[in-house]
């Protein structure tokens, strides 16, 4: 069936439901509409706010977004959850838990949830994750939660895409030092210890501080990721949460940080799109052949990987 | 001080550490002498069997690591073991505790032992973790050993860098479904339930054998991921997993698969290099102005991320 894109963008900026997942449908699949759905969106977009929710599994995320989105709610905010699953094709499995969760919510029109792989994307998150935002954020929503499934360099690209980064942790499972390991001391604009009703939770708040105070040093101008503690199943601590992240965004606008954020995003977003179209000319004809033989010869050892690679530069440019 | 290229490569395939070191640092600070050091090394590479091990934190990858290192060594293999951490600035913090655990190889000249964080390299693992493996294939190594920090993302790449890839579980960590959330089941040539001594191990098992069935048909000439089970501290089982690993590396050579993987490999740092090259244009005096410009326009919703990648594109194959 032939979509009039116009209409469909229309349609999701009125808030129908069912146009935002077909358009974020065509981003998932890379529809080759999508050049003309993202012309469409773009005048429509920057109203959002992006708050990226990371953290090991079983910390309570989920529960945490579904507090979150509650919240959000009761404040007559429009939020969209996406649930990004950067590494499985499993992931309409191992979220439906997730979506079951936030049933409470199905119904509302004010809330838009979605899962989405990102996986066989090329360059996982790189296009298709940013792409799905602009769309949330053309249809109006007003805050979109981003939760990642995973850990490591999910986390570490999610904070990339998010003008907000909320990294979740929970009492005794080691976790001050994970994201020591991970990286995502770097990352956090909030902590969120949840599970704050349990055992151990004021040693992973002391080794939270430590491992801070071990990072690098701000000026007095500086962002200080506040540390919260929650117990999400229950709702408490979720509206210091919510007044932590605004208070975040009013830093982010006054500073300038959220626009020079915005300007890196869309460079990288800009760059990414430019190398896949890059890398389609490298795969195509001739040049999927030439990439073969200078494979070959790389592993025969009769050529080296830069010499390989300054051939292939040469006969993708000759081709341009 | 200059470097004779030519001497650091010959003394490294003479096993000289100091000369392994030198040229593993080249690549981790991509120094401008890494092309002259590739093409020394492309005829001597394609020995070595590059076997990754990878695993959630607490597994006993480490331990696991040393007790693999150990075998080897008895059977008289020169074995290397690459720490490869693709998150972290904190590697070498991270990293310590284990390779104090590696010190009973510490004056074992078959044994090389190095951890590197591939952080801030344009593309991650794309081009540092292959290029170090040709340095330490080209040295002599027999076995390699790929242990990377950190889950999901880092898993699946590692796997795309290894001949045989060995992903470690323990009783009751919920690994299974972790597993099966981390798209792990897509990559595992051999499972090693470690901690076999512990209670629910055969749920582990049960559970591995479940998630398997759920996943693609093998066709009677496949390869079946083998499950094992060690007790990696007491060396338990561990001479089992050299077996299994050799007996996958000669399934891939008799199918040809080593060669069809190792063709992908080469082809993959090929693209990654010259893409390296291309973005480095991109970047460059008036492309980067472009680039900025660009980024604003597409922040202000005037353009969309599609038709100012064309405009980069353009300027980028004009410049060329």
């Amino acid at each position: 069936m032939a979509v009039a894109i116009a209409d469909l963008v229309a349609q999701a900026r009125d808030g129908d439901h069912r146009s935002v997942a077909r358009l974020i449908s065509m981003v998932e699949n890379a529809a080759p509409q999508l050049r003309e759905v993202m012309a469409a969106l773009a005048p429509h977009t920057g109203h959002a706010a992006i708050v990226g929710l990371t953290g090991s599994p079983g910390v309570g995320k989920s529960t945490t977004t579904a507090a979150l989105v509650k919240a959000y709610r009761a404040d007559g905010r429009r939020v969209a959850v996406l649930a990004v699953d950067p590494s499985s094709p499993f992931s309409g499995g191992a979220l439906l838990g997730d979506r079951i969760r936030m049933q409470e919510h199905a119904t509302d029109d004010g809330v838009y949830i979605r899962s989405m792989g990102s996986r066989g994307h090329l360059g996982g998150l790189s296009w298709a994750t940013p792409q799905a935002l602009r769309v949330l954020d053309a249809a109006g929503c007003d805050i979109v939660l981003v939760e990642t499934v995973g850990v490591g360099q999910a986390e570490v690209e999610i904070a990339s895409l998010a003008d907000t980064t909320v990294v979740l942790l929970a009492p005794g499972m080691g976790d001050a030092i994970q994201v020591a390991k991970a990286g995502i001391l770097e990352i956090a604009d909030l902590y969120v210890v949840n599970k704050a009703d349990r055992d151990g939770v004021e040693v992973t708040t002391r080794d939270l501080r430590q491992m801070m105070s071990l990072g690098e040093k701000r000026g007095p101008d500086d962002w200080s990721p506040p540390i919260l503690k929650t117990v999400a199943s229950r709702g408490e601590g979720i509206d210091e949460v919510v007044t932590a992240i605004d208070k975040h965004r009013n830093w982010l606008t006054e500073s300038g940080m959220l626009d020079a954020r915005r300007r890196v995003r869309a460079a990288d977003e800009i760059e990414a799109l430019a190398l896949t179209t890059l890398r389609r000319r490298m795969n195509k004809s001739r040049d999927g052949a030439l990439l073969d033989e200078l494979a070959g010869r790389v592993v025969a050892g009769t050529t080296d990987p830069y010499a390989a690679a300054d051939e292939l530069s040469a006969a993708m440019t000759a081709l341009a």
